[in-house]
Protein backbone atom coordinates (compact mmCIF):
# COMPACT_ATOMS: atom_id res chain seq x y z
CA UNK A 1 0.00 0.00 0.00
CA UNK A 2 1.09 3.25 -0.50
CA UNK A 3 0.78 6.83 0.92
CA UNK A 4 -0.80 9.79 -1.45
CA UNK A 5 0.45 13.35 -0.68
CA UNK A 6 -1.96 15.95 -1.41
CA UNK A 7 -2.27 19.86 -1.14
CA UNK A 8 -1.88 23.07 -1.99
CA UNK A 9 1.61 23.44 -2.56
CA UNK A 10 4.10 25.31 -5.04
CA UNK A 11 6.58 22.93 -6.38
CA UNK A 12 9.47 24.13 -3.39
CA UNK A 13 6.83 23.51 -1.13
CA UNK A 14 5.83 19.87 -2.42
CA UNK A 15 9.64 19.26 -2.99
CA UNK A 16 10.54 20.06 0.94
CA UNK A 17 7.66 18.09 1.98
CA UNK A 18 7.86 15.31 0.12
CA UNK A 19 11.65 15.10 1.21
CA UNK A 20 10.94 15.21 5.14
CA UNK A 21 7.80 12.68 4.91
CA UNK A 22 10.12 10.22 3.09
CA UNK A 23 13.15 10.82 4.84
CA UNK A 24 10.70 10.26 8.13
CA UNK A 25 8.82 7.39 6.89
CA UNK A 26 11.50 5.07 4.77
CA UNK A 27 9.45 2.02 5.04
CA UNK A 28 6.29 3.16 3.16
CA UNK A 29 5.56 4.41 -0.46
CA UNK A 30 5.04 7.90 -0.89
CA UNK A 31 3.42 9.33 -3.77
CA UNK A 32 2.28 12.45 -5.11
CA UNK A 33 0.14 11.32 -7.84
CA UNK A 34 -3.05 9.08 -7.30
CA UNK A 35 -1.71 7.19 -10.48
CA UNK A 36 -2.61 3.94 -8.97
CA UNK A 37 -5.47 4.49 -6.77
CA UNK A 38 -6.49 1.35 -5.46
CA UNK A 39 -3.14 1.07 -3.67
CA UNK A 40 -3.35 4.27 -1.56
CA UNK A 41 -4.75 3.80 1.86
CA UNK A 42 -3.11 6.96 3.66
CA UNK A 43 -3.50 10.60 2.72
CA UNK A 44 -1.02 13.22 4.31
CA UNK A 45 -2.88 16.36 3.27
CA UNK A 46 -2.24 20.10 3.64
CA UNK A 47 -5.56 21.71 2.99
CA UNK A 48 -5.72 20.01 -0.44
CA UNK A 49 -8.29 21.56 -3.03
CA UNK A 50 -12.06 19.78 -3.26
CA UNK A 51 -11.71 16.49 -5.00
CA UNK A 52 -8.27 16.07 -3.93
CA UNK A 53 -9.12 12.63 -2.77
CA UNK A 54 -12.44 11.41 -4.97
CA UNK A 55 -11.40 8.25 -6.15
CA UNK A 56 -9.34 6.25 -3.63
CA UNK A 57 -11.61 3.29 -2.60
CA UNK A 58 -9.01 1.94 0.03
CA UNK A 59 -8.53 5.09 1.75
CA UNK A 60 -8.39 4.30 5.47
CA UNK A 61 -6.86 7.25 7.46
CA UNK A 62 -6.61 11.22 6.20
CA UNK A 63 -3.81 13.05 8.00
CA UNK A 64 -3.43 16.61 7.67
CA UNK A 65 -0.44 18.46 8.14
CA UNK A 66 -2.55 21.75 8.76
CA UNK A 67 -4.17 22.28 12.66
CA UNK A 68 -7.74 23.69 10.48
CA UNK A 69 -10.03 20.79 8.69
CA UNK A 70 -12.82 23.03 8.04
CA UNK A 71 -12.00 22.77 4.51
CA UNK A 72 -11.63 18.78 4.20
CA UNK A 73 -15.31 19.02 6.47
CA UNK A 74 -16.54 20.96 4.00
CA UNK A 75 -15.53 19.34 0.93
CA UNK A 76 -18.14 15.85 0.36
CA UNK A 77 -15.53 14.08 -1.61
CA UNK A 78 -13.99 13.34 1.22
CA UNK A 79 -15.77 9.97 2.63
CA UNK A 80 -17.16 10.83 6.17
CA UNK A 81 -16.23 7.32 7.57
CA UNK A 82 -12.34 7.34 7.30
CA UNK A 83 -10.99 8.91 10.32
CA UNK A 84 -9.39 12.22 10.01
CA UNK A 85 -6.50 13.34 11.97
CA UNK A 86 -5.30 17.18 12.60
CA UNK A 87 -1.86 18.37 13.27
CA UNK A 88 -1.26 19.30 16.52
CA UNK A 89 2.05 20.50 16.84
CA UNK A 90 3.61 22.25 19.63
CA UNK A 91 5.55 24.18 17.26
CA UNK A 92 2.51 25.89 16.03
CA UNK A 93 1.33 26.47 19.35
CA UNK A 94 3.84 28.22 20.43
CA UNK A 95 3.63 30.39 16.94
CA UNK A 96 0.34 31.14 17.33
CA UNK A 97 0.97 32.30 21.11
CA UNK A 98 3.61 34.46 19.65
CA UNK A 99 1.70 35.84 17.18
CA UNK A 100 -1.30 36.45 19.84
CA UNK A 101 0.64 37.89 21.97
CA UNK A 102 2.37 40.23 19.21
CA UNK A 103 -0.89 41.81 18.56
CA UNK A 104 -1.92 42.01 22.53
CA UNK A 105 1.55 44.41 22.72
CA UNK A 106 0.65 46.04 19.66
CA UNK A 107 -2.67 47.19 20.81
CA UNK A 108 -2.15 47.52 24.95
CA UNK A 109 1.17 50.17 23.88
CA UNK A 110 -0.12 51.41 20.67
CA UNK A 111 2.32 50.67 18.22
CA UNK A 112 -0.54 50.16 16.17
CA UNK A 113 -1.01 53.99 16.41
CA UNK A 114 2.54 54.27 16.05
CA UNK A 115 2.68 52.88 12.73
CA UNK A 116 -0.38 55.29 11.49
CA UNK A 117 1.39 58.56 13.01
CA UNK A 118 4.89 57.10 11.19
CA UNK A 119 2.89 56.86 7.85
CA UNK A 120 1.79 60.89 8.54
CA UNK A 121 4.71 61.93 9.80
CA UNK A 122 3.29 62.65 13.15
CA UNK A 123 5.03 62.47 16.93
CA UNK A 124 2.26 61.97 19.15
CA UNK A 125 3.16 59.40 22.52
CA UNK A 126 0.20 58.09 24.21
CA UNK A 127 -0.25 57.28 28.12
CA UNK A 128 1.38 54.33 28.95
CA UNK A 129 -0.74 50.64 29.92
CA UNK A 130 0.49 48.42 31.96
CA UNK A 131 -0.26 45.16 30.96
CA UNK A 132 -2.12 44.42 34.33
CA UNK A 133 -4.71 46.66 32.99
CA UNK A 134 -5.45 45.29 29.75
CA UNK A 135 -8.16 42.32 30.14
CA UNK A 136 -7.69 40.03 27.19
CA UNK A 137 -10.43 37.30 26.21
CA UNK A 138 -9.41 33.94 24.28
CA UNK A 139 -12.36 33.05 22.35
CA UNK A 140 -11.35 28.78 21.71
CA UNK A 141 -9.38 26.70 24.67
CA UNK A 142 -8.29 24.11 22.52
CA UNK A 143 -4.32 23.08 22.25
CA UNK A 144 -3.64 26.54 20.35
CA UNK A 145 -5.98 28.66 23.27
CA UNK A 146 -4.31 26.93 25.99
CA UNK A 147 -1.24 27.96 24.66
CA UNK A 148 -2.13 31.29 24.07
CA UNK A 149 -3.77 31.54 27.57
CA UNK A 150 -0.38 30.78 29.35
CA UNK A 151 1.74 33.17 27.36
CA UNK A 152 -0.19 36.02 27.96
CA UNK A 153 -0.70 35.14 31.52
CA UNK A 154 3.01 34.97 31.65
CA UNK A 155 3.55 38.25 30.44
CA UNK A 156 1.32 39.69 33.16
CA UNK A 157 -2.38 40.46 31.11
CA UNK A 158 -5.60 39.64 32.87
CA UNK A 159 -6.71 36.98 31.03
CA UNK A 160 -10.32 34.95 30.04
CA UNK A 161 -10.61 31.91 28.44
CA UNK A 162 -14.16 30.81 26.66
CA UNK A 163 -14.94 27.94 24.86
CA UNK A 164 -18.13 26.64 22.68
CA UNK A 165 -18.99 24.62 24.98
CA UNK A 166 -19.69 26.96 27.76
CA UNK A 167 -22.67 29.10 27.69
CA UNK A 168 -22.98 32.88 27.36
CA UNK A 169 -20.31 34.76 25.52
CA UNK A 170 -21.78 38.66 26.12
CA UNK A 171 -20.76 38.75 29.38
CA UNK A 172 -17.17 38.25 28.83
CA UNK A 173 -17.08 40.50 25.67
CA UNK A 174 -18.51 42.69 27.32
CA UNK A 175 -15.54 42.84 29.58
CA UNK A 176 -12.71 42.64 27.75
CA UNK A 177 -10.40 45.35 26.14
CA UNK A 178 -9.14 42.62 23.54
CA UNK A 179 -10.98 39.86 22.23
CA UNK A 180 -9.01 37.29 20.47
CA UNK A 181 -10.84 34.41 18.33
CA UNK A 182 -9.02 31.21 17.91
CA UNK A 183 -12.43 29.20 17.89
CA UNK A 184 -13.03 26.31 15.16
CA UNK A 185 -14.60 27.09 12.30
CA UNK A 186 -18.17 24.92 12.77
CA UNK A 187 -21.94 25.88 12.08
CA UNK A 188 -22.49 27.57 15.76
CA UNK A 189 -19.26 29.63 15.19
CA UNK A 190 -20.01 30.82 11.60
CA UNK A 191 -20.39 34.40 11.50
CA UNK A 192 -20.24 34.61 15.45
CA UNK A 193 -18.91 38.48 15.08
CA UNK A 194 -21.71 40.17 13.44
CA UNK A 195 -23.40 43.62 14.50
CA UNK A 196 -24.85 42.33 16.98
CA UNK A 197 -21.93 40.80 19.00
CA UNK A 198 -19.59 43.51 17.99
CA UNK A 199 -21.99 45.95 19.52
CA UNK A 200 -21.46 43.72 22.53
CA UNK A 201 -18.03 44.50 22.75
CA UNK A 202 -16.82 47.00 25.56
CA UNK A 203 -16.54 50.49 23.23
CA UNK A 204 -12.99 50.79 22.12
CA UNK A 205 -12.32 47.41 22.65
CA UNK A 206 -9.80 45.69 19.56
CA UNK A 207 -10.34 42.29 18.03
CA UNK A 208 -8.02 39.48 16.61
CA UNK A 209 -8.60 37.38 15.10
CA UNK A 210 -6.61 34.56 14.33
CA UNK A 211 -9.13 31.31 12.97
CA UNK A 212 -10.79 31.85 10.73
CA UNK A 213 -12.11 34.34 7.98
CA UNK A 214 -15.61 33.15 7.85
CA UNK A 215 -16.01 33.72 11.79
CA UNK A 216 -16.41 37.53 11.17
CA UNK A 217 -19.03 39.32 8.66
CA UNK A 218 -16.80 41.99 6.99
CA UNK A 219 -19.14 45.01 6.49
CA UNK A 220 -20.43 44.03 10.56
CA UNK A 221 -16.72 44.88 11.48
CA UNK A 222 -15.82 47.62 9.21
CA UNK A 223 -18.93 49.61 10.29
CA UNK A 224 -18.04 49.15 14.10
CA UNK A 225 -14.55 50.53 13.13
CA UNK A 226 -15.66 53.22 11.40
CA UNK A 227 -18.37 54.23 13.90
CA UNK A 228 -15.34 54.23 16.97
CA UNK A 229 -17.29 50.94 18.56
CA UNK A 230 -14.14 49.06 18.22
CA UNK A 231 -10.95 50.73 18.38
CA UNK A 232 -8.71 48.50 15.76
CA UNK A 233 -8.62 44.90 14.21
CA UNK A 234 -5.29 42.59 13.74
CA UNK A 235 -7.22 39.65 11.22
CA UNK A 236 -4.53 36.95 9.70
CA UNK A 237 -7.82 35.24 8.33
CA UNK A 238 -10.23 36.33 5.43
CA UNK A 239 -12.94 34.52 3.62
CA UNK A 240 -10.98 34.32 0.61
CA UNK A 241 -7.19 34.13 0.48
CA UNK A 242 -5.08 35.79 -0.57
CA UNK A 243 -7.36 39.04 0.82
CA UNK A 244 -8.76 40.66 -3.05
CA UNK A 245 -7.05 43.55 -3.94
CA UNK A 246 -9.63 45.91 -3.54
CA UNK A 247 -10.88 44.67 -0.30
CA UNK A 248 -11.13 47.96 2.06
CA UNK A 249 -9.40 46.11 5.06
CA UNK A 250 -6.26 46.71 3.12
CA UNK A 251 -6.14 50.53 3.69
CA UNK A 252 -8.05 50.97 6.52
CA UNK A 253 -5.96 52.75 9.32
CA UNK A 254 -7.42 50.53 12.01
CA UNK A 255 -6.81 47.52 10.32
CA UNK A 256 -4.29 45.22 10.25
CA UNK A 257 -3.80 42.60 7.61
CA UNK A 258 -1.36 40.19 8.15
CA UNK A 259 -1.23 36.79 5.04
CA UNK A 260 -2.42 34.33 7.07
CA UNK A 261 0.77 33.46 9.37
CA UNK A 262 -0.26 33.30 12.63
CA UNK A 263 0.79 29.66 12.87
CA UNK A 264 2.44 28.55 9.82
CA UNK A 265 2.88 24.67 10.34
CA UNK A 266 7.04 24.09 10.89
CA UNK A 267 7.33 21.40 8.01
CA UNK A 268 10.27 19.81 10.47
CA UNK A 269 8.01 19.23 13.08
CA UNK A 270 4.88 18.65 11.68
CA UNK A 271 6.67 15.86 8.97
CA UNK A 272 7.85 13.78 12.14
CA UNK A 273 4.17 14.21 14.35
CA UNK A 274 2.12 13.11 10.96
CA UNK A 275 4.64 10.29 10.22
CA UNK A 276 4.24 9.27 14.07
CA UNK A 277 0.78 8.68 13.57
CA UNK A 278 0.99 6.79 10.22
CA UNK A 279 3.55 4.33 12.10
CA UNK A 280 0.54 4.33 15.20
CA UNK A 281 -1.84 3.24 12.60
CA UNK A 282 -0.09 0.57 10.50
CA UNK A 283 0.84 -1.13 14.10
CA UNK A 284 -3.39 -1.11 14.97
CA UNK A 285 -2.38 1.44 17.66
CA UNK A 286 -5.11 4.15 18.59
CA UNK A 287 -4.33 7.65 16.10
CA UNK A 288 -3.73 11.04 17.97
CA UNK A 289 -6.03 14.07 17.48
CA UNK A 290 -8.62 12.51 15.31
CA UNK A 291 -11.68 14.94 14.64
CA UNK A 292 -14.85 14.45 15.69
CA UNK A 293 -17.10 14.95 12.12
CA UNK A 294 -20.07 15.97 14.52
CA UNK A 295 -18.24 18.80 16.46
CA UNK A 296 -16.31 20.02 13.48
CA UNK A 297 -13.18 19.59 14.92
CA UNK B 1 13.04 74.58 53.20
CA UNK B 2 11.10 73.57 49.91
CA UNK B 3 10.98 70.96 47.33
CA UNK B 4 11.10 72.51 43.42
CA UNK B 5 9.04 70.76 41.01
CA UNK B 6 10.97 71.62 37.32
CA UNK B 7 10.49 69.63 34.06
CA UNK B 8 9.51 70.48 30.00
CA UNK B 9 5.65 69.56 31.50
CA UNK B 10 2.35 70.94 29.59
CA UNK B 11 -0.08 72.28 31.76
CA UNK B 12 -1.90 68.71 32.42
CA UNK B 13 1.23 67.00 32.71
CA UNK B 14 2.39 69.58 35.81
CA UNK B 15 -0.53 69.21 37.14
CA UNK B 16 -0.82 65.66 37.45
CA UNK B 17 3.02 65.27 39.00
CA UNK B 18 2.38 68.18 41.80
CA UNK B 19 -0.88 66.44 42.80
CA UNK B 20 0.58 62.64 42.94
CA UNK B 21 3.74 64.26 44.54
CA UNK B 22 1.96 66.36 47.18
CA UNK B 23 -0.14 63.39 48.04
CA UNK B 24 3.04 61.41 48.91
CA UNK B 25 4.82 64.33 50.28
CA UNK B 26 2.21 65.88 52.52
CA UNK B 27 4.97 67.13 55.08
CA UNK B 28 6.55 68.79 52.42
CA UNK B 29 6.05 72.35 50.58
CA UNK B 30 6.30 71.70 46.94
CA UNK B 31 6.41 74.60 44.75
CA UNK B 32 6.81 75.29 40.52
CA UNK B 33 8.55 78.55 40.64
CA UNK B 34 11.78 79.19 42.40
CA UNK B 35 10.05 82.43 43.71
CA UNK B 36 11.92 81.96 46.76
CA UNK B 37 15.54 80.54 45.72
CA UNK B 38 17.05 80.54 49.10
CA UNK B 39 14.14 77.99 50.70
CA UNK B 40 14.53 75.49 48.07
CA UNK B 41 17.02 72.55 49.37
CA UNK B 42 15.66 69.60 46.88
CA UNK B 43 14.68 69.83 42.96
CA UNK B 44 12.14 66.92 41.53
CA UNK B 45 13.35 67.25 37.82
CA UNK B 46 11.76 65.57 34.69
CA UNK B 47 14.07 66.93 31.89
CA UNK B 48 14.36 70.33 32.75
CA UNK B 49 15.45 72.26 30.04
CA UNK B 50 18.75 73.84 30.57
CA UNK B 51 19.11 76.73 33.69
CA UNK B 52 16.15 75.51 35.08
CA UNK B 53 18.52 74.74 38.39
CA UNK B 54 20.53 77.91 38.58
CA UNK B 55 20.48 80.43 41.17
CA UNK B 56 19.46 77.90 44.06
CA UNK B 57 21.99 78.29 46.58
CA UNK B 58 20.86 75.80 49.46
CA UNK B 59 19.83 73.19 46.73
CA UNK B 60 21.47 69.54 48.28
CA UNK B 61 19.41 67.08 46.22
CA UNK B 62 18.11 66.68 42.49
CA UNK B 63 15.99 63.59 41.98
CA UNK B 64 15.23 63.04 38.61
CA UNK B 65 11.52 61.55 37.82
CA UNK B 66 13.20 60.14 34.62
CA UNK B 67 15.88 57.49 34.23
CA UNK B 68 18.09 58.94 31.50
CA UNK B 69 19.81 61.91 33.39
CA UNK B 70 22.47 62.48 30.14
CA UNK B 71 20.44 66.33 29.82
CA UNK B 72 20.44 66.83 33.31
CA UNK B 73 24.64 66.23 33.36
CA UNK B 74 25.43 68.15 30.40
CA UNK B 75 23.43 70.72 31.65
CA UNK B 76 26.62 72.92 33.53
CA UNK B 77 23.88 75.44 35.54
CA UNK B 78 23.31 72.12 37.39
CA UNK B 79 25.79 72.09 40.22
CA UNK B 80 28.34 69.07 40.37
CA UNK B 81 28.65 68.57 43.68
CA UNK B 82 24.97 68.23 44.42
CA UNK B 83 23.55 64.66 44.41
CA UNK B 84 21.63 63.42 41.61
CA UNK B 85 19.61 60.50 42.11
CA UNK B 86 18.20 58.66 38.78
CA UNK B 87 14.28 57.16 38.41
CA UNK B 88 14.84 52.95 38.72
CA UNK B 89 11.14 52.04 39.04
CA UNK B 90 10.27 48.13 38.62
CA UNK B 91 7.05 49.70 36.29
CA UNK B 92 9.59 51.35 33.88
CA UNK B 93 11.74 48.48 33.68
CA UNK B 94 9.07 46.32 32.87
CA UNK B 95 7.43 48.79 30.33
CA UNK B 96 11.15 48.88 28.75
CA UNK B 97 11.11 44.65 28.29
CA UNK B 98 7.92 45.03 26.55
CA UNK B 99 8.28 47.48 24.10
CA UNK B 100 11.81 45.19 23.66
CA UNK B 101 9.76 42.19 23.40
CA UNK B 102 7.40 43.91 20.78
CA UNK B 103 10.53 44.89 18.60
CA UNK B 104 11.72 41.11 18.93
CA UNK B 105 8.65 39.42 17.98
CA UNK B 106 8.29 42.19 15.00
CA UNK B 107 11.32 41.53 13.48
CA UNK B 108 11.45 37.16 14.10
CA UNK B 109 7.81 36.89 12.87
CA UNK B 110 8.28 39.09 9.56
CA UNK B 111 5.30 41.30 10.85
CA UNK B 112 7.63 45.07 9.96
CA UNK B 113 7.75 43.15 6.63
CA UNK B 114 3.58 42.66 6.88
CA UNK B 115 3.15 46.16 7.44
CA UNK B 116 4.86 47.00 4.30
CA UNK B 117 3.45 44.92 2.07
CA UNK B 118 -0.37 45.67 3.94
CA UNK B 119 0.68 49.10 2.59
CA UNK B 120 1.38 47.99 -0.92
CA UNK B 121 -1.67 46.05 -1.14
CA UNK B 122 0.38 42.97 -1.28
CA UNK B 123 -0.01 39.10 0.03
CA UNK B 124 3.46 37.53 0.77
CA UNK B 125 3.97 34.98 3.74
CA UNK B 126 7.44 34.68 4.59
CA UNK B 127 8.95 31.30 6.10
CA UNK B 128 8.15 31.41 10.21
CA UNK B 129 11.43 31.51 12.25
CA UNK B 130 11.48 29.84 16.04
CA UNK B 131 12.41 32.06 18.82
CA UNK B 132 15.06 29.63 19.57
CA UNK B 133 16.78 30.44 16.62
CA UNK B 134 16.68 34.38 17.18
CA UNK B 135 20.00 35.25 19.17
CA UNK B 136 19.53 39.02 20.46
CA UNK B 137 22.26 40.94 21.90
CA UNK B 138 21.22 42.78 24.74
CA UNK B 139 23.53 46.19 25.29
CA UNK B 140 23.03 47.53 28.58
CA UNK B 141 22.88 45.49 31.64
CA UNK B 142 21.62 48.18 34.33
CA UNK B 143 18.20 47.58 35.94
CA UNK B 144 16.28 47.85 32.37
CA UNK B 145 19.10 45.61 30.52
CA UNK B 146 18.46 43.00 32.76
CA UNK B 147 14.33 43.25 32.87
CA UNK B 148 14.68 42.89 29.14
CA UNK B 149 17.18 39.95 29.19
CA UNK B 150 15.05 38.17 31.75
CA UNK B 151 11.71 38.87 29.83
CA UNK B 152 13.14 37.61 25.98
CA UNK B 153 14.71 34.50 27.96
CA UNK B 154 11.46 33.66 29.23
CA UNK B 155 9.85 34.05 25.81
CA UNK B 156 12.89 31.38 24.18
CA UNK B 157 14.94 33.69 22.31
CA UNK B 158 18.32 33.22 22.65
CA UNK B 159 19.99 36.10 24.74
CA UNK B 160 23.27 37.38 25.55
CA UNK B 161 23.96 40.62 27.43
CA UNK B 162 26.78 43.19 27.36
CA UNK B 163 28.17 46.01 29.52
CA UNK B 164 30.79 48.98 28.89
CA UNK B 165 32.37 47.25 31.68
CA UNK B 166 33.44 44.16 29.78
CA UNK B 167 35.45 44.04 26.57
CA UNK B 168 34.89 43.46 22.92
CA UNK B 169 31.79 43.99 21.70
CA UNK B 170 32.46 42.93 18.20
CA UNK B 171 32.36 39.15 18.20
CA UNK B 172 29.23 39.57 19.95
CA UNK B 173 27.54 42.11 17.10
CA UNK B 174 28.69 39.17 14.44
CA UNK B 175 26.86 36.81 16.12
CA UNK B 176 23.36 38.12 16.79
CA UNK B 177 20.40 38.62 14.39
CA UNK B 178 19.11 41.35 16.38
CA UNK B 179 21.17 44.01 18.45
CA UNK B 180 19.02 45.52 20.94
CA UNK B 181 20.33 49.23 22.36
CA UNK B 182 19.90 49.82 26.47
CA UNK B 183 23.38 51.66 27.02
CA UNK B 184 23.68 54.82 28.80
CA UNK B 185 24.84 57.88 26.50
CA UNK B 186 28.50 58.72 27.84
CA UNK B 187 31.23 59.92 26.06
CA UNK B 188 32.59 56.63 25.75
CA UNK B 189 29.19 55.09 24.33
CA UNK B 190 28.13 58.55 21.80
CA UNK B 191 28.37 57.37 18.27
CA UNK B 192 28.65 53.59 19.02
CA UNK B 193 26.62 52.81 16.57
CA UNK B 194 28.64 54.23 13.40
CA UNK B 195 29.54 52.71 10.13
CA UNK B 196 32.77 50.68 11.72
CA UNK B 197 30.13 48.98 13.85
CA UNK B 198 27.19 48.59 11.80
CA UNK B 199 29.73 46.67 9.49
CA UNK B 200 30.72 44.18 12.31
CA UNK B 201 27.02 42.96 12.54
CA UNK B 202 25.65 40.07 10.49
CA UNK B 203 24.35 40.70 7.21
CA UNK B 204 20.65 40.92 7.48
CA UNK B 205 20.79 41.60 11.27
CA UNK B 206 18.64 44.24 12.91
CA UNK B 207 19.00 47.26 15.36
CA UNK B 208 16.88 48.45 17.74
CA UNK B 209 17.80 51.26 19.24
CA UNK B 210 15.58 51.81 22.66
CA UNK B 211 18.72 54.29 24.88
CA UNK B 212 19.33 57.78 23.14
CA UNK B 213 19.62 58.96 19.56
CA UNK B 214 22.82 59.87 19.60
CA UNK B 215 24.22 55.75 20.42
CA UNK B 216 23.99 56.24 16.61
CA UNK B 217 25.01 57.84 13.58
CA UNK B 218 21.87 58.48 11.54
CA UNK B 219 23.37 58.41 8.29
CA UNK B 220 25.78 55.56 8.88
CA UNK B 221 22.28 53.65 9.46
CA UNK B 222 20.87 55.26 6.71
CA UNK B 223 23.34 53.72 4.26
CA UNK B 224 24.08 49.77 6.51
CA UNK B 225 19.92 49.68 5.69
CA UNK B 226 20.27 50.64 2.08
CA UNK B 227 23.09 48.83 1.17
CA UNK B 228 21.13 46.03 2.71
CA UNK B 229 24.04 45.13 5.40
CA UNK B 230 20.75 46.03 7.84
CA UNK B 231 17.41 44.84 7.59
CA UNK B 232 15.36 46.96 9.67
CA UNK B 233 15.75 49.67 12.47
CA UNK B 234 13.22 49.91 15.33
CA UNK B 235 14.15 53.33 16.62
CA UNK B 236 12.88 54.98 20.08
CA UNK B 237 15.25 57.75 20.37
CA UNK B 238 16.48 60.50 18.19
CA UNK B 239 19.36 62.89 18.12
CA UNK B 240 16.46 65.80 17.98
CA UNK B 241 13.15 64.91 19.97
CA UNK B 242 10.54 65.40 17.63
CA UNK B 243 12.05 63.71 14.80
CA UNK B 244 12.04 66.80 12.36
CA UNK B 245 9.40 66.45 9.86
CA UNK B 246 11.90 65.99 6.82
CA UNK B 247 13.90 63.27 8.43
CA UNK B 248 14.54 60.14 6.43
CA UNK B 249 13.74 57.82 9.13
CA UNK B 250 10.33 58.70 8.95
CA UNK B 251 9.49 57.37 4.85
CA UNK B 252 12.08 54.85 5.09
CA UNK B 253 10.03 51.23 4.52
CA UNK B 254 13.28 49.55 6.86
CA UNK B 255 12.95 51.58 9.73
CA UNK B 256 10.17 51.60 12.30
CA UNK B 257 9.57 55.36 14.11
CA UNK B 258 8.75 55.31 17.50
CA UNK B 259 7.67 58.88 19.57
CA UNK B 260 10.09 57.87 22.31
CA UNK B 261 7.76 55.72 24.41
CA UNK B 262 9.54 52.52 24.95
CA UNK B 263 9.43 53.05 28.73
CA UNK B 264 7.66 56.07 29.91
CA UNK B 265 7.87 57.02 33.11
CA UNK B 266 4.55 55.69 35.30
CA UNK B 267 4.17 58.73 37.20
CA UNK B 268 1.91 56.55 40.29
CA UNK B 269 4.92 54.55 41.13
CA UNK B 270 7.47 57.31 40.05
CA UNK B 271 5.78 59.61 42.44
CA UNK B 272 5.79 57.36 45.47
CA UNK B 273 9.56 56.49 44.26
CA UNK B 274 10.60 60.05 44.44
CA UNK B 275 8.83 60.43 47.62
CA UNK B 276 10.89 57.82 49.22
CA UNK B 277 14.26 58.58 48.39
CA UNK B 278 13.12 62.34 49.59
CA UNK B 279 12.63 60.96 52.88
CA UNK B 280 15.39 58.93 53.24
CA UNK B 281 17.38 62.20 52.44
CA UNK B 282 15.54 64.14 55.44
CA UNK B 283 16.19 60.93 57.70
CA UNK B 284 19.84 61.31 56.76
CA UNK B 285 19.95 57.88 55.58
CA UNK B 286 21.39 56.54 52.04
CA UNK B 287 19.49 57.94 48.80
CA UNK B 288 18.88 55.16 46.24
CA UNK B 289 20.34 55.12 42.93
CA UNK B 290 22.80 57.97 42.63
CA UNK B 291 24.20 59.11 39.55
CA UNK B 292 28.06 58.36 39.34
CA UNK B 293 29.36 61.17 37.20
CA UNK B 294 32.47 59.73 36.55
CA UNK B 295 30.59 57.24 34.94
CA UNK B 296 27.97 59.31 33.45
CA UNK B 297 25.23 57.12 35.10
Amino acid sequence: MSILLAGEFDAAERAQWFDLLRAALPEETLVTEPTDAAAIDIAIVANPPAGALRGLPKLRLIQSLWAGVDRLLADDSVPPEVPLARMVDPAMNEAMAETALWAVLSLQRDFVDYAVQQRDGRWLPHPQRRADEVRVAVLGLGQMGRAVVRRLDANGYRVAGWSTREGQLDNLLAASDIVLNLLPLTPATRGLFDARRLAAMRRGASLVNLARGAHVVDADLLAALDAGQLRHAVLDVFHREPLSADHPFWAHPRVTVLPHVAAQTDARSAAAIAAANVRRWRAGEPVANLVDRSRGY
